[in-house]
């Protein structure tokens, strides 16, 4: 063991292949040590980087016994949301690097097919990989090879919508498909759901699986008299089935289901892989997990390590000090309104804690609704309750909010009903990369008829656009930063210091140059400004507050022909900000020297916030060159 | 009866009111012969204006009986997907609009909430309709309200993920509402996946759900003997539920199912309504109707007769001569690039005739994917055929692949995968109207990273550039309208020759003036340039061909300092074709004068699509006014 286990920091793909065959011929007591070592290598790594904790611990065995009973590459193993994968990447040769877990240029969080040939589809948003799975198994097919193809997916991203198209496809196609429901109660935050009902039932029920047969011919001996009972008889023959299988959605759905059971027994994951390889058609294993497993803190508060900064390993306490947040102003901003407007209710999905829900959720549990991971849903179900009178918000991250983009357009704008976007993690959101980031939002939204979408620079400005929202009857989006923020300076709440909130704030004064600047960045321009004014520059400083529609007012005192304008936004450059402010420029005639600045049209991986930043040239010193340059170029 | 359908074409809200507290005065004659009238007034008018047949026919009855067991609009009656709703149209005072039906400032073919108060919710997209149903009940709940709330949705929306996650979540909720399935097997294709199934299962079973109590007494009558017979019948009993009720998977779901019965027969459906209303949680009630039911040509072939041009109602023969189109050279290329290349696969979500690929499904069965109402889905089992091997097409309309934003960005693009996307109906659409418009997919095609975006302006282009798509490894979207194209001049299929369809080409030479155009604009942009020679302008004319990237070479040439520059594009000018340019221009410090021609950032309504390019301004004439008018400013 300690021999197999130090071969885990040689790295080539030959020791990964070496590693997997080595893992199939260790006994029981030696997978219960691997188990244990795998556990402290997550727990070590994760306290000092930060990243997800107890949804890795819940997988070691499972991970464990997937890599024995499978042979991985040849066999697919697609990991949904991917957040689990560490246990995964430990055994297919990645231990060197492990400790740069979610570090800028280390191993992602997430699987990725350019760290290992043994990530073979990359996840991150949650419910893709059972219709990814079968993607694979029907290429498969085609191709005639005959590997196995198994997707691992959690029970809170069964209530996503797309795992349920998928499941609906791949019943009916009966191909060769395994999916492993790792079911830890949990989701991110507790399970919600008639799904979720359902998968405590079955958690309370022995297994059956194996009884089938012994049932069937038991039916058949069963006593019975007088036609009715007949009836009644044959209906219970036919819904024998019904009777020995508890998962009944799943067999409803066309998978033969089996299970459940326990995800920490290597005896029974083994016995039960073994029986999902043998099935011809899509098999659903039922195997139960426990989040945070052998970690007492994570098993204690699972939603607490869901995913979790820095932490003391021997405690459990996270080191750094609770710093602000604009997350923690909606939330506390949310309570008052919510108080003085009863129509007020909030919808998240799966992401009470995450979106500073949770308070909201305590005080107002009958006004409050947690959709499980359903996006669409959310939105859908806002409409319908800005339908009904109430007054919605949906509390969402940026990049999971992609996932509604029609429902924003068909549901929301088409009908111009008042639901609120509290749109969370807009921007570089830091160590979970590329698929978390929020850098498209600004574009995509507004490019929404209809659809306000406003960007507070500081707190005050998201109390009072949030204030705002809810006194006006259109449909708003309101987009901040995963970050600290500055408290800004309070003002009157009336209706007119609002309304305010929409126009453009000018910062600095200027003349013939300007930058107009979308959020936080709007403080950073103030202090290029200030820079640049030692270097004889005055330059103007706009925060643009409304991004759509933009505030053509104030913008028709900046924009002028001639001027240098300088536009500044943490979001794509594709159809960002500042192609608004050029299509302004266009559609009124006035000709501008526009510089923007912004993220490239690329995806752009982990790190820390203020890392991803600076590379992306977006930190004080880069901008402030960036202005340099423009303003020194041709003349002014 | 003579009398109450002649005050339908009395028009002001009173007499919908009127006429609804009469309907429910009717008897059983009266009604009949009020479905034959209905029937009568639909087949005129769509046989005149074109529009969906076969599901308005399908549903007369139950909408009537819809009527008469609600009090429309304090009770709510939501239409998913929405065509469906001509009868309710009819029956709630716009039967003297009727004749205006999917005409330009005519009735919509879909809910409009600004049409009648009786359209409590606008759909058009599919599967929302349980979602913001129960949106709306929780709402009524939190006011203490008690109206009744149904969602009306076909067995084919039900494959859409939303409709689960909804139902997922009302299940739970346990609130009161009724849903409404309305299942006539065909969906708008014939249907697909295991739910299409277990209705198939229920449709031939007889109904059971009065039968409940009754059978509960028989089971606790039953004989037993012996220790495993006693733990078989204690299963049973808790199974009885699952023996007596047919619609197991919406009973795992959290609804109390009733039915089947016959969708057009006025007892059964009142009888099953009034038990419906009785419910106090969320009810699903499943109505067997038959699409076109009382008109045999839609009978034989409810698929044409879904969405169906002007027709002969005497012979059922649609009335113009087939055109060509772009969807058709798409399903004869498709034919050609599958028997050269048999890793060729073709997905779409429920719509194999629309998109063209019915005659791909017949020829290769085994290579097409039809996965029902799921774009999600469609577009991430197309990343898994291509992570196995396979180049899949997904064949959609642009405004569905709103849909599948999120798949696009994180599935496909991220992951750099060789899916191909054929977006059909780009741009205006026509008699659909506003949810059905594609005019917003340049601008959220454009902003993913790594995604090709290809428009072609003639067939010979579209057939280049499906087969260039296929030879290169990255992910493109190939992107067309719903009209009649020219041919093109063919090629040479040779892989430079192909490339070149992704370079621009100069149509006109131009000099200080150039109109850069995208699609078939290009070759109206021809006609622009010819008729501005007249003028003594020299207009040069540029077929864009690639959005994404732009071909930098070719417009080095074209963008130059101080040059006037048109950009002509189907689709919002909100971060549009037009702003690529202009962000082309300022990222290589170019400065052009910048008129951008397209469509305004609202949503549009329904018209012939000739209509409303020239209310968009988007035809000949205004085009060549808008040119003109722009030359002649400012100094060139």
């Amino acid at each position: 063991m300690g021999d197999y286990t130090s071969t885990f920091y040689e790295k080539d793909a030959k020791v990964a292949e070496e590693l997997l065959a080595r893992l199939r011929e260790l006994n029981e007591n030696e997978l219960i040590r691997l188990a244990d070592f795998l556990r402290k290598m997550i727990i070590t790594v994760v306290s000092h980087n930060g990243g997800h904790l107890a949804s890795n611990l819940g997988v070691v065995e499972l991970t464990i016994a997937l890599h024995r009973a499978f042979q991985s590459p040849r066999d697919k193993i697609i990991w949904d949301v991917g957040h689990q994968t560490y246990a995964h990447k430990l055994l297919t040769g990645r231990a060197k690097e492990f400790a740069t877990l979610r570090q800028y240029q280390g191993l992602s969080g997430f699987p990725k097919r350019s760290e290992s040939p043994h990530d073979v589809y990359e996840t991150g948003h949650s419910s893709t990989s059972i219709s990814a799975a079968l993607g694979m198994a029907l290429a498969r097919d085609l191709r005639s090879e005959n590997h196995h193809i198994a997707a691992v997916i959690g029970d809170g991203a069964l209530t996503g919508g797309l795992a349920f198209e998928a499941m609906n496809h791949a019943g009916q196609s009966a191909t060769r498909l395994i999916v492993i429901l790792n079911d830890n109660d949990m989701s991110i935050s507790a399970n919600v759901g008639s799904i979720a009902k359902h998968l405590n039932e079955l958690r309370v029920q022995p297994s059956y699986f194996w009884a089938k047969n012994e049932v069937k011919s038991l039916l058949q001996k069963l006593p019975y008299e007088g036609e009715r009972i007949i009836d009644l008889i044959q209906r219970i023959k036919i819904s024998a089935k019904h009777l020995v299988l508890p998962g009944l959605i799943f067999e409803e759905l066309g998978f033969t289901y089996l299970g459940p059971v326990d995800g920490h027994d290597f005896a029974a994951l083994e016995f039960i892989l073994q029986q999902a390889k043998k099935a011809t058609t899509p098999v659903l294993l039922h195997v139960l997990t426990r989040k945070g497993m052998g970690y007492t803190p994570a098993e204690l508060s699972p939603t607490r390590f869901h995913g979790i900064s820095p932490f003391d390993s021997a405690t459990g306490r996270t080191i750094s000090a609770t710093k602000s947040s604009f997350t923690q102003v909606f939330a506390e901003t949310m309570l008052d309104l919510a108080a003085e407007d009863p129509r007020i209710v909030a919808v998240t999905a799966a992401m009470p804690e995450g979106t500073g829900l949770a308070s909201f959720a305590e005080r107002y549990p009958q006004r409050f609704f947690d959709v499980g991971i359903a996006e669409e849903h959310a939105v859908t179900l806002a409409a319908g309750l800005a339908t009904g009178g109430a007054r919605p918000i949906v509390a969402i991250y940026s990049s999971f909010l992609q996932r509604a983009f029609d429902q924003l357009v068909v549901d929301v704008a088409l009908q111009n009903l008042p639901v609120v976007f509290a749109v969370d993690r807009a921007g570089i959101v830091g160590e979970d990369g590329a698929s978390h980031h929020g850098i498209f939002d600004l574009s995509y939204l507004r490019l929404i008829p209809g659809l306000r979408v406003l960007a507070p620079k500081d707190y005050h400005e998201l109390r009072g656009m949030l204030r705002l929202s809810f006194m006006e009857d259109i449909p708003t989006a309101i987009r901040y930063p995963r970050s600290e923020g500055v408290e800004g300076l309070p003002a009157n709440l009336n209706r007119q210091n609002l309304l305010d909130l929409t126009q453009s704030e000018i910062m600095r004064p200027g003349e013939a140059s300007w930058i107009l600047a979308v959020g936080p960045l709007a403080i950073l321009a103030t202090e290029v400004s200030d820079n640049l004014r030692q270097e004889g520059y005055t330059l103007g400083v706009v925060n643009l507050r409304s991004i759509n529609p933009l505030d053509e007012v104030t913008l028709g005192h900046v924009l002028k022909n001639g001027r240098k304008i300088i536009t500044l936004e943490e979001n794509t450059l594709t159809g960002g900000v500042g192609s608004s402010i050029m299509e302004l420029c266009q559609k009124n005639n006035v000709i501008c020297h526009i510089k923007t600045l912004g993220l490239p049209s690329a995806f752009l991986h982990q790190g820390e916030r203020t890392e991803l930043l600076a590379a992306s040239k977006l930190d004080l010193h880069s901008v402030t060159e960036a202005v340099l340059t423009f303003l020194r170029s041709g003349s002014e």
